[in-house]
């Protein structure tokens, strides 16, 4: 299998490091490594601003980020609540499909996919008393617009709910802090900003809200609460952990630090995508979102308006030439989109972008390549 | 962390090649990763002696065994129907556990943790017409004891009942064949006899019934159906795989198959098991099963009647030599557990033979050490 640079949200591109990390087989209830799992948890919650110290608590779930997710919805919303879901993308939309699951009662507050969630629509659904929960995604890998945490949050601590936050495709890189954004639970996983591999995803919660969800999950694997009282006990998963993703994780958060943490972290991933979005407009390609709104950790193409362009033929192109790119996932545009987290630098993404020239050339397609009709 | 030899029911000792397998990172959607997973569910079909053709599908679940065995209990079994579950062990009563919380109706049929399965109960519990699944742990960890799903299996078929069987520690060293076994859905994990690194699990299943489980899942990320599906429509996993994991996976795959298969790694087993029980026995150690139902993956020791014996004790100081033991998990009798499977050989055996002696005489314990009172 040939090496090629990832330009999605997730694998990711990780340093030789972290994946040399894995080159060692550990005991799932070994001192050294329950230690090791210890110290994740400390440092995560220390990326979202917090500690044990101010009432907050790290759990780590197997499994990917949608695993943390429904753990969440399904161990912290008894029966009776309500909650209402902030959708602008396939993220929110998947909240949606598990609470539904789960039969909980539920309302959804829908926006464009290039629009963000407006703290003040959320004040306004928030005077339907039933409702007893938030959710929001942070940045919506979908089109990789950032949704505004902090205001949401405000509003909805202000009217006495519990706030939910997906967050993973921008925790470890867009600074979130748990207290002042008002966050009760916050999802991530290891294979995102944090630069890990893939296998588990965590979860950040307010003490007092997680003691709540004693007995309320409706699954034995997704328990957040026990997952939780099982990390306190004796420092052990319930079930067996991965071992080795969660030793690239533990030299993934070391290297977050060297590169100065999440604003660190924030400026190259930034810079990656200023690069990226100049030269792609050079090219002729038009960003799906307002400047304004985008992230810097992934970003959506309109297709150019040329009749040689069929993304599948464009995509096997750079995958021969060792540029993994991802395909759009909106309902109604016509997109593909270039991530540029992980370990990727300037000169990869010059790479990228002289490889997508060359391919267009192949392709018969004229640089600039014709704009979208929008 | 220092190196360790595990002794253990896994995670264990992977193979320095399979290790190196994690040193890439590929895109969940490349169509080279597509392949390999299309691959590895191939070959696990295989090695349950079953196949596409024959009407069995082979479906990778994110997480660890646990969630699989969740997996398929909370998408098989419609809210009518009743489970008969068979019971002599720690892993039996998990499955127990599980479907208690989805409310589905059971019933369990438990045995002492040293005595096989009786057939023959089966057969009169199914003369309750209710039951509709029957499910059972071949080799029981908790003890090492191996049931026989073969004669389980015929008497469940015979009764046109779905036979469900959790082969965690067993598949890949001791013979299935599925088909002869009447089996409907075996579960198993990646890091156990197949010598990979944790972080999934797998699900052998009866095509028809696989069908059957359509709408049926409580759970979004544990729909065992859907999962299906997805892998079978784009070869994709709906959510984030654990791709090194895989990686590692495939890499393991091979090494089984130059072992010699299930076969050859059963002799390997066998006789690091023969070698470790003769060894222990010398050292005065008294297995805790009849040799008649102990399997070739891990033996449960009583500890030794002296008063300077303590576990904790034990366990540290031969961690500090480099070999990682397993406390026991019975409910009655205070054993220890020693696993032999992974990449280990006569002569890692050995070296925690020697170990054990060292340990003891440190402890000021006197060799052979003094058998329990039973």
């Amino acid at each position: 299998m040939k090496r090629k640079l990832l330009f999605t949200p997730g694998p990711l591109n990780t340093s030789a490091a972290v994946k040399e990390a894995m080159l060692r087989d550990v005991g799932s209830r070994d001192k050294d490594f329950i230690e090791l799992v210890r110290g994740i948890r400390r440092r995560l919650l220390e990326l979202g601003v917090v500690s044990q110290q101010k009432g907050y608590e790290a759990v780590l779930v197997q499994g990917s980020g949608t695993f943390g997710i429904e753990s969440v919805l399904s161990s912290a919303i008894p029966q009776t609540a309500k909650i209402l879901i902030l959708v602008n993308g396939a993220y929110g939309e998947r909240m949606v499909k598990i609470v539904a699951r789960y039969g909980l009662a539920h309302e959804v507050l829908r926006c464009a996919e290039n629009e963000v969630i407006d703290a003040g629509r959320v004040r306004e659904k928030l005077a339907d008393a039933a409702i007893t929960h938030v959710a929001v995604v942070h940045c919506e890998t979908t089109t990789g617009i950032l949704n505004p945490v902090n205001e949401i949050g405000a509003v909805t601590r202000e009217a006495g709910r519990i706030f939910i936050v997906d967050a993973m495709s921008s925790f470890g890189a867009i600074p979130i802090n748990l207290e002042t954004a008002g966050i009760d639970f916050l999802v991530s996983s290891a294979n995102k900003c944090i630069q890990g591999v893939p296998g588990f995803s965590f979860v950040l919660a307010a003490r007092d809200e997680l003691q709540k969800c004693k007995g309320i999950a409706r699954t034995l694997s997704l328990d957040l609460y026990e997952q939780w009282r099982g990390l306190e006990m004796d420092g052990q998963f319930r079930f067996t952990p991965p071992t080795h993703t969660l030793l690239a994780f533990a030299k993934a958060l070391e290297e977050l630090e060297r590169e100065g943490g999440v604003s660190g972290r924030n400026r190259r991933y930034a810079a990656n995508q200023k690069l990226l979005v100049t030269g792609m407009k050079e090219l002729g390609f038009v960003p799906y979102l307002a400047p304004a709104v985008q992230s810097p950790i992934i970003t959506a193409f309109y297709y150019p308006a040329h009749s040689n362009f069929r993304f599948e033929d464009f995509y096997s192109r750079l995958s021969d030439l060792g540029m993994v790119i991802y395909p759009g996932k909106l309902t109604t545009v016509e997109c593909f989109r270039l991530g540029n987290i992980g370990d990727l630098f300037e000169a990869d993404i010059r790479k990228l972008l002289d490889a997508i020239e060359h391919v267009l050339e192949e392709m018969n397609i004229s640089v600039p390549v014709p704009a979208p009709v929008r």
